[in-house]
């Protein structure tokens, strides 16, 4: 018996001394941030997402969207902020928080009682001719008398009168050739949109000493060529002749009195005279049908084949004035504009969704809110799209299903028509905050240009996790992915991939990232669904900024059945999830080497002898972009070698801290001191053709020299800071 | 027996379960970074550390720095270059890795052949006087051939004549008052040192016709008024008679032909005609012993009283020229300069030792290395300590006791005496790096003034670290700390925390900080030991500049014993520590909103009326810094209640980006268009004696309300920034 009993004392003693030993490790116990700390990209739940989009519900969101017009700080654009903080505040769906936050901006607006007026006087001042004040009504819609009358946002009030001359597209070479054979003096310029910035061709036009300018949308570029009412809509997609382009006329962004700081009750405001970049002569858009009236009317020599159109006679240059055998002969154009600028109030609506991991990261994805009328498709059709993503996002969130690793901001900014001002006017007052913190920031403000293919710009570190979004969702109306359907209609062959879809650059301001992308030097994202390009001459969907852009239009012609729209709400909800939930962020730096290179080699073929011709040397640049592309291969090839989710957290971070500051790195606030905001070295807006590097571009076209040299050493520096970013070491 | 098998079959079960049970959790060990993360500074180490500074390392360092003269670009630069290259580089005391980084710089010196002459003329071209070339020897270093004469770096060569008027500082103020009962257009005008910028002595005089600019050190201010040879080096600290200060003469800093951008070969060179804040006129500094000629014989009326100095007569304006009874009656001072600028090579010796937990957090410590001569104290006696620090931490490091838990990188700093050009270039070159990852920069460039009391200027985040620090070391000669020290010489009352040492703002651009501070936001702090200054009407250390500063003049007069070396050293090298080793990085945002607060209070009163008067209130700012103020306290209060050793290492990251990113918050590049790489809005210089917001005091001194009102609205969104940077939210 004994020696059972020691037997079970001594496996009892031994189990428990194993035990004890165990015991002491597991004190130690492993936290609970641990785990956290490498919470990871879901790919079910991406799915579960992606397959709660619903196109149904993004036609309700338009249709509510699209009830009444909504120009900025109108009573319809109020209704709107109302809408969607109500959505976002909701207990199913909503977000962790949503609020509204008010800036007092500069807004241009026509007068209710005194209509702008385009007319053609006669010697005994006989009205002969006056241009429409309203687009025709063809639906309801049009009657809305909240519509606003079509005028030129930031042309300033005035009484002019002149001799007509046709000016083509209002660009510095037009007006110097009709200045070749023409007194411009004292003329008013009728021109067309296109091929140079809306305010420039006023700004051009003034410089020659022209009183006024009118613009129009020539049938030839919008509508194919199709001018009659049974052509147009509401009997097609194309602009009805009556429809006018309303716009705002002005080259910068911002609210434009108080640049660089957020437009509050007490921010200093510059005096308007401070103010370049807007029309200083008055200037006004008419219809097409109107614009004909006045150019085949006119005398003068023909001009030349470039400068033709669709409007049914051969385009004269103008007498200046018009033709012996027109009834206006001997007559002038008169052009009264009632503008006036006034500050009012425009709201950003905010959204947050606070991120469990790294809630100091955000992905901020936005678009505006306000229309010129009713604004179906720009910039509503995004809107029901933000809308749809925010609801399906709510309802996991508030069902307990998900919380993203960063935090997610969303952002309905006010005031994009006027130039962009609710976005700029947010990234002013968080600079330093947003500038520090944000990984990326996704655009969709027009979400449906047509049904064929998905197109997206982008700074190139986004490229690869567009392609892993667009590689899983359905083309609409195909068998395909929506990958596989965009390479058909728009590609490129890289060094890397060979033929892959082709994502634009960046390098305009057409929409709200730009104050994200080029002021603050945020990677940015812009998507939409698009018409086949090879169709058309139309360089944007035809009702664009008229009255004619409204649910009916969008849902007979733009999306029946809002299948496009959904595409766009999967792959820019799919891009957010990536970006917001992903433990190694998905930006991709080889493929920022791969578009450098591409400038380089641009400049290197187009500009290399010239400049050489100059004693300048390209090959500082040379070298640092292949800097640049070795240290993206390093840092790559360490990813690889990575376990992240099994290393110390503060690995992923410091390599997502890289990959963030990236397009941070190329910015340079005194790059370009004449392009307000344009801090980007890469990106920034260029008017040379040439598609490589902007501000060397710009000097070789101006053959300043000294500036080309400079730009070089600029471009260099910051190409190389760019490899500094991404390098581990000190 | 069964029932004993039984139990003990039981007992062993049990056990076995237990240990079976705990060694399921022991299986998920915890991970080995989960311990290394929580890296935090160890107060033992830095005792022995604090110990292990030596004086006689220090004093043997600055004898072997100031054997040779070691101007910017000379052979003398080059042989101090090698040394610290090899301190660094030493197998058992140097860093993990060290090299040197080439600038080509454009650098202004003297003609060899052909010296710089001051000299009094008569009307028959005899000569009547000539000042000294040289400073007189009287110690073989005076006598060393690689002697720099006395100049003003950057004067333009020129040979200019005229009679001579007294100009006091040289300020505008001073030259005005001159004009209005002289006739200035073709004098030449001495100045004294003090009052105004070297360069803006000759900027101003230029724009009243002046055609050349002496300087002098006014034994008033440098000497407590002692003038003779006896009462004056080698007998005491105070400059002998032919002394002359040297010194660039620039407004601004960095390589002049290359701004913002770090001057490689190729880099695009500005033409020195673009040039802005140098003399645009010959200007040379001269000994007093010289300027008593000159003042001495001059006509015209009584200077005011404080235009009098200890010169030995009364100094007056000149009628212009010389008096009646003067030897020099008729005669014109001829000033010839034949200074050359010349692209040279300049380097940097750069050191590193890498971070063991966020290798991608910087701490960065510098000093230059370049003098005018000797330059034992400006800048050895920094150099000399840096070097004491790297050799104890080297060795820490080699014998593997110690890695900091963030990176440290030393800075030996070229051709800083000519406009702080090392630093800046390097600033320049990895301005992205150096602006996402930099924690704080230490600057030690003159580390000893006198014997008295520590000196420290700094952003008010570091104010806290600084008092850690010093409140453990002793001060030399006493039994007090050097923080109980400091606080009987140099103290004031703060709100929170009653008397406390003064720690002075970073607002000029008097050494290398300035690029950090300024340009960067970057967090600096600049240490030294200093004299009593209640005791002495000198400014700086009489010898500054002059050939009389060598290691004779340091050893005997400014630290014998170097004691006070070691007492920088100590500090300096604890602040290092502790913001290398802190898990929490020590940098408190309290401390800053109590200096807001300050600037605000000062602006309340002194402005608040004057800009009512315009409509103009300062309610937006007050509110900014109000927010600041409660930012601040709430995340102090976080801190509280963190334990940051247990919580996820993102934790300790996100509160350190936060208080990292504080001073970059301030930021603002378009803020001071015509002060280059002054961009902190809180810090950046100003002209206005009131001492308060830079941009905002300017504008008032200049009546100019819009620019005021302008600075309120700037200022309140970058303090609002600030708190936003501070903020853990959205």
């Amino acid at each position: 018996m004994l020696k059972e009993v020691l037997i079970g004392i001594l496996i009892g003693t031994v189990a428990f001394t194993v035990g004890m030993l165990l015991g002491h490790f597991a004190i130690e116990k492993v936290p609970e941030w641990v785990k956290d700390a490498s919470q990871d990209v879901d790919e079910a739940l991406i799915k579960k997402f992606l397959a709660e989009l619903d196109s149904n519900e993004i036609q309700e969101n338009l249709r509510e969207l699209t009830k009444v017009p909504h120009l900025a700080s109108t009573p319809g654009d109020e209704a709107t902020v109302e809408l969607i903080l109500k959505r976002w505040q909701d207990p199913k769906t909503g977000l962790d928080s949503a609020w509204r936050e008010d800036y007092k901006v500069c807004l241009s607006f026509p007068s209710k009682t005194n209509p702008n007026k385009v007319s053609v006087v006669d010697e005994e001042n006989k009205v002969l001719f006056m241009a429409r004040e309203k687009e025709k009504a063809y639906k309801p819609e049009q009657e809305d008398p909240d519509v606003v009358q079509p005028y030129a946002a930031y042309s300033p009030a005035g009484n002019v009168k002149g001799k007509l001359v046709y000016a083509n597209q209002g660009k510095m070479s037009d007006y110097e050739l009709l200045n070749k054979t023409l007194d411009l003096k004292g003329t008013i310029a009728i021109t067309r949109y296109g091929g140079e910035g809306r305010s420039k061709k006023a700004i051009n036009a003034a410089q020659f000493g022209i009183v006024g300018v009118l613009v129009f949308t020539d049938p030839y570029f919008i509508n194919d060529g199709v001018v009659s009412e049974s052509g147009t809509y509401p009997n097609s997609w194309y602009m009805p002749p009556s429809g006018v382009e309303r716009g705002g006329y002005s080259t910068d962004f911002g609210d434009l009195l108080t640049p660089y700081l957020a437009a509050k009750e007490d921010t200093y405001r510059r005096p308007i005279e401070e103010v370049t970049g807007i029309p200083p002569i008055p200037t006004q858009p008419i219809g097409f049908e109107d614009a004909e009236q006045l150019i085949c009317s006119l005398d003068g020599d023909d001009a030349p084949d470039d400068w033709q159109g669709s409007l049914n006679c051969t385009y004269k240059l103008g007498g200046p004035g018009f033709k012996a055998t027109s009834s206006f002969i001997n007559s002038t154009v008169h052009l009264d504009t009632y503008n006036t600028d006034r500050l009012e109030n425009s709201a950003n609506v905010m959204g947050v969704i606070r991120g469990n991991v790294e809630p100091d990261r955000y992905v901020i994805y936005g678009n505006h809110r306000d229309s010129w009328v009713h604004g179906a498709i720009d910039p509503s059709s995004g809107t029901a799209v933000m809308l749809e993503i925010t609801r399906v996002l709510g309802k996991m969130l508030k069902e307990g299903k998900w919380r993203p690793r960063r935090s997610i901001i969303f952002g309905s900014w006010g005031a994009e028509e006027f130039g962009l001002i609710g976005s700029t006017e947010y990234t002013e007052e968080y600079f330093s905050r947003l500038s520090e913190r944000t990984v990326a920031y996704i655009n969709v403000d027009i979400s449906v240009f047509g049904n064929t293919t998905l197109r997206a710009s982008a700074s190139p570190a986004a490229q690869s996790v567009i392609f892993t979004a667009s590689k899983q969702i359905d083309a609409p109306g195909t068998k395909k992915s929506l990958y596989d359907n965009w390479i058909e209609y728009n590609n490129r062959t890289s060094a890397t991939y060979g033929v892959i879809p082709n994502v634009g650059f960046l390098t305009g301001a057409g929409s709200d990232y730009a104050a994200f992308m080029h002021y603050l030097g945020i990677t940015s994202v812009d998507f939409s669904y698009d018409y086949d390009r090879s169709k058309t001459r139309a360089g944007i969907y035809p009702a664009y900024h008229t009255a004619y852009d409204t649910f009916d239009y969008a849902s007979k012609y733009i999306d029946p059945g809002f299948t496009s729209h959904q595409a766009v709400a999967r792959t820019a909800g799919n891009v957010l999830l990536r970006l917001a939930d992903s433990l190694l962020l998905p930006l991709n730096c080889s493929d920022y080497a791969e578009s450098l290179e591409l400038y380089l080699s641009q400049a290197v073929s187009v500009f290399e002898e010239k400049l050489a011709d100059k004693g300048i040397s390209l090959e500082p640049l040379q070298k640092a972009v292949q800097l640049f592309q070795e240290t993206a291969t390093k840092l790559e090839s360490l990813i690889r070698d990575s376990e992240l989710a099994k290393e110390t957290p503060l690995k992923a971070r410091r390599i997502n801290d890289q990959l963030m500051l990236l397009d941070r790195a190329f910015l340079d606030p005194l790059a370009f001191p004449d392009k307000s905001y344009f801090r980007h070295v890469i990106w920034a807006s260029r008017s040379s053709k040439v598609p490589t590097f902007p501000g060397l571009a710009d000097a070789v076209e101006k053959e300043d020299w000294n500036q080309a040299h400079k730009h070089i050493s600029i471009l260099t520096q910051a190409i190389a800071g760019a490899a500094h970013t991404l390098q581990d070491g000190i």
